[in-house]
């Protein structure tokens, strides 16, 4: 229920000849880290091209052009903006040419000194056409110039400051890179004899691609005919972000060895010991608090049950028409079941709190339902200062966990 | 998780200026019903316009078109395409000029005499340039030509064999009716003193509309601005369609009388009755499962718990890419979850089995995530004969309660 | 230059095994006739289908819809909306579903008496979908529901009053209907064996046709595998729309045994008989005045030049900036070239002169281009009363020929 | 009626209150060098930013989109692909941000030297994201990182060869430069006290504009609130492309002094004296040849007619469909007027030869039309080479002036 929005997924496959459409399935696995724009890069090694569009995977490509897209090496992103408006310029994997070829890039992230690094490099005589980190990225590897691309990656590290998992894509080479601290997952896999990269597992699940490990913070893996070599850069002080395991990951993926269903259903279980309370039924807010709801079940015993029924269909170009004297508001995604609820103490469950608007309304419906009483458990801990690290999160005096 | 697939929702509203909007949230309420086309026709009292395509209700509509719309009363339909290819001439409403003025219909549901009815009408000189049921009723009703349209739907009913829950607007008037087996749903409410017709009360719920009663089985309402007047035709045996309780409507929907989480949370209790087993975890196949899996769970004692992991971002447009040696089929849907289920015996429930191919992979899946025992639980009674009402089944021979 | 806008283009081909592709290209040619809407039915002797929509024939059809469009028999329709607006439902062809199978028709032209004939079939249970004079007419011929359709068109031409070229297709059969007074033109040609329908020989030339003769006046021309059946309906006085060959058809059209172009350069030359001037130069306005102007100049001895460039990217979609305190009107199609203009007596010609408000800005601008004389000369007679067959005039209050 | 195909239009107005109008006005009156994408950068003296897309001007922009256009300074581009292929990503104008703000940047011509620039600065870091001219120009701009942009414009001229008109927005200034050999043309206008620059007079006249001169090869002209500043750069030899006059400008336009259909009309004076000939008739092929045909009439004394019409639908999007057993080709352009033709002697005027297949199809025409001889005189001198500024050119060894 969370209004926070994650920004990325990406996703690499290095010789298989059926690329394209994995990268497309793989992409699609990771719909949910972002709905605005979808891309895929391919390469067959001589030549790479890339096909990306504002919408989503399933709405840009189609069977005729995933046939048309040829090669055993691609690269896919799909987006929600953070830095950069929702503009097809922005959409990504990036493409460049610089002198070494051409190099394509998805990043999920966000650089803290993004400004400070592009500023320096139009000094010394760079232009750029995207708002996006991955043009400073791929600017900052052109300028490096190294040998090969993996030396001016090690370079590169000591100057990017933020989240960053990134797959890159040249002709000849699938690189993977997650920043020292390991802010976003990266996680390897393989698959027919084929090397995979993605932000989750759960991408690996779908394709059938048996997981390997995960992208250790600061490792660059580097994936070519020679195989898969890795470079490990000094680490950072470990620092993942929260809000993978409590509201974007998918429960079904694994996040640095743990699923993020049983963490999150930990949480749940944790909650009901720090705040238990004498309840008929445990409800979650769907679909973010179901997993630690039936945590708070399970410890606690009290009855589970769904008290909110979801409207499925809310997308991006879903409008809310304008009336004068209603807001709808939660109403078009959330109706309570009546029959589950009436007459009956509630334990509601939800992922995190923000501003604290929306949770103040589900409350009232819940007791217009019938609810006799209604307790509140947030997974999260109190959430107090903003993010800059990728998540999109409201100016930090208008947290609820600050007032 | 059944191949099942409903036809059909509508909506109408009369009397209230903001008709438009609150078609469009009506309809958006009824998505689930059908996501193949949609439209709403609107009257101001003196003109009566439509606009309609193929698509989703939001990605049809938007704030402009819904200004555009002007009138207080007006009629909508989402579809799913059983009789009638899915092109935009068979979109509805259906809006017909005739000896009386204008007529918009919409239609859910199958007349089982319609190709009888549509060629008695031909021999008599009509033409007609769909393939759909509701062309026929708007033809049989602009034959019989009463004095008022009531009139003519009271001997229309005469005529009509089958499931139609219908909404007919005219410049002056809105018209419910529902078949005299009340084999599809329809319910009244109210909203600002308007009056309000939809096929589930999740649509009543949504635009905060307060619920009067089912239209009843063979009834005629008409609504114009002398208020609310209802003929009853004869009633016919009573019929209703055991798939809207199932798995079409909404589980926060009340279908004549119930609630259909309630009902479907009781035919897990009695499932459990019936055929309990000793288990450590019951989970629902996502999402028409989970009401009976929460019965099974409550009334057997075993663990509840959420086994799969569905991916909700499968539409219309996806496509799942050819690839000659694997079959990437349910694991794109649903993507089990190892940590829940490793070592269980899973009771496993689901809302109807047709042809069985789909169970067969799902119970594969949970054994490969480490199920020690997989107990296969379904709500519905055994499918075995060919639905004439609207549903779209398989050959009766490919059913595998016949088998 | 003149403001009328004609309605209509069809075609047909019966018995050739690239029908669509040759009526993609016949509509082609006719696309002067109309471009709002296009469509192509086809049939393969057992179904019948049709493709329209709003736009020019190259934006509707591609290599792989005409592709996918297979039968030896088909008809066509361009179409400017003069009766019923301009929406896909009003694109042609119209298909419907009758006692007799399925029919689909194009027709050019306007009928005087379709509001009552329409008023006449609602009375006996007709419905209607769209605004079109071609709906009337396929309900017409469902209700006299004769044996063949050629005996009821017979009939149906008694009913009908006005202007209308119709083609017709059928499983079975191709028809041509021509109006007894012969408003419309239509042709009949061969190709390879087949027999084709098209409103201007213009059409028969660009697929490489050979023209064989004129549709008669209240002639129905029946192609089926037999060959080609006539009737004759009994003739009305004769009355050719004379802006066919003023304006509307293309100049290499031969329309009632007359080349347009040839028509239009005799009226330069009779203009200049009847009113001669003494001058520098004569010219165009392009490009319906170009025709008449070559005439002038060769009757009259002055010398020809083109005085005015006109932008030919003007279409439907172009739009006028809105901008205070100018009127960018008739300068965005058509500038004047001063080096021809300057210092001469000009003799200025056009095709017809509606309101006159346009050919005032065009003097304007020759003086201002420093044409030292206007002479001004419209090679139609005065045009003084409204049009009801079809063509789009102004209030006739407002004909300057009136005034 | 030539093969070949102009490049690009560019566009541009500083201190114009209706500056994005004014620009899409200019545009579409430069349609004609460019249908396949068109773009217009605006600012309002502090942002800077662009829409474009493929497509021609009217397509792209509508009455919301361009009202949503800020700003009192703006460029525009009009494309034909020459160099990069047809894609969004290579459409004009660029846009990028370098180390003194933003730069849109419209080009028009060809570099000789563009492969080596580019290298040049892909060696020391740069990267590109197209592959046209212009992203090269905006790099070399941001490399040579003067205090100004005029500053690194004049040092800049020295590494630029080839074919060059170019108009630059910056937040503060709008310049025009022309290459110092005058290849491609360019023009500067005045309007309500604002400056115009424009690739042809047209567009002046289109949106009321008066002229002032034309930029001078090698001149830098500099508009900002300061008024109009002139840099001369050392001019080279004069060598301005003769197509524009025979073939790509619009004839009412000037270019550097002369008016284009009356230097066409020369050619054929110039025509009839060194290879006159005794004939009936003078036709144009429409429409390139007309200014000529006049030309050559009135030398020479042979009356002068239109032998040919032209179908003026023609466009991007139009498929020729497949047929086995025949060439539609040039008859789907060119209809021959056998009424003009027929028994003649005809002398037919076209622009240029390239390969010669055209214009043996059309003498076929001819002759099957009736023409008693049929003499042809083309206005260029004979095409033996291929062009390197920028002009789309068959293999130089199928020039038919080679064989």
């Amino acid at each position: 229920m969370s209004s926070l929005r994650e920004e990325c997924g990406v996703f690499g496959i290095f010789g298989h000849n059926n690329a394209a459409n994995l990268t497309y399935l793989g992409l699609y696995a990771l719909q949910h880290r972002g709905q605005e724009s979808a891309g895929i890069a391919i390469s067959d090694g001589t030549d790479l091209s890339v096909l990306k569009d504002l919408g989503m995977v399933n709405q840009i490509f189609d069977a005729e052009t995933l046939y048309s897209m040829k090669g055993d090496r691609s690269i896919g992103h799909v987006r929600y903006s953070t830095t950069g408006s929702n503009t097809v310029a922005n959409a990504q994997p990036l493409v460049v040419s610089y002198s070494k070829g051409k190099l394509a890039l998805s990043h999920n992230g966000n650089l803290v000194n993004a400004d400070e690094l592009r500023r320096r490099l139009e000094s010394s005589g760079s232009t750029f056409q995207t708002t996006t980190d991955s043009e400073v990225i791929a600017n900052l590897i052109a300028r490096l110039g190294r040998n090969s691309i993996r030396e001016a990656l090690v370079e590169c590290v000591k100057s990017l400051k933020g989240a960053y998992s990134i797959v890159i894509l040249t002709e000849n080479e699938l690189i993977g890179l997650r920043d020292p601290h390991g802010i976003r997952p990266l996680c390897l896999g393989s698959l027919d004899g084929s090397y995979v990269l993605a932000s989750e597992t759960c991408a690996l699940d779908t394709i059938g691609a048996t997981f390997i490990r995960d992208v250790r913070p600061g490792e660059i893996v580097s994936i070519s005919k020679k195989g898969l070599e890795s470079v490990l850069t000094p680490p950072g002080k470990r620092a993942s972000c929260i809000f993978e395991f409590i509201y974007f990951a998918r429960p079904d993926s694994r996040i640095d060895g743990k699923n993020v269903h049983m963490v999150r259903s930990e949480f749940g279980r944790q909650l009901s010991k720090e705040h238990g309370v004498k309840a008929d039924i445990v409800i979650p807010i769907p679909d973010s608090g179901i997993s630690a709801a039936i945590g708070y079940y399970l410890e606690s015993g009290i009855e589970y049950g769904e008290g909110f029924m979801k409207n499925r269909y809310v997308g991006r170009t879903f409008i809310q028409p304008r009336q004068k004297d209603r807001d709808f508001g939660i109403s078009l995604k959330l109706n309570p079941l009546r029959e589950v609820i009436e007459g009956k103490s509630v334990v509601c469950i939800d992922d995190s709190i923000v501003r604290g608007t929306t949770m103040k309304k589900i409350v009232s419906k819940l007791k217009k339902a019938g609810a006799r009483e209604v307790h509140v458990r947030i997974t999260s801990p109190p959430y107090k200062y903003a993010c800059f690290y990728g998540i999109d999160t409201p100016n930090s005096k208008k947290l609820i966990a600050r007032i």
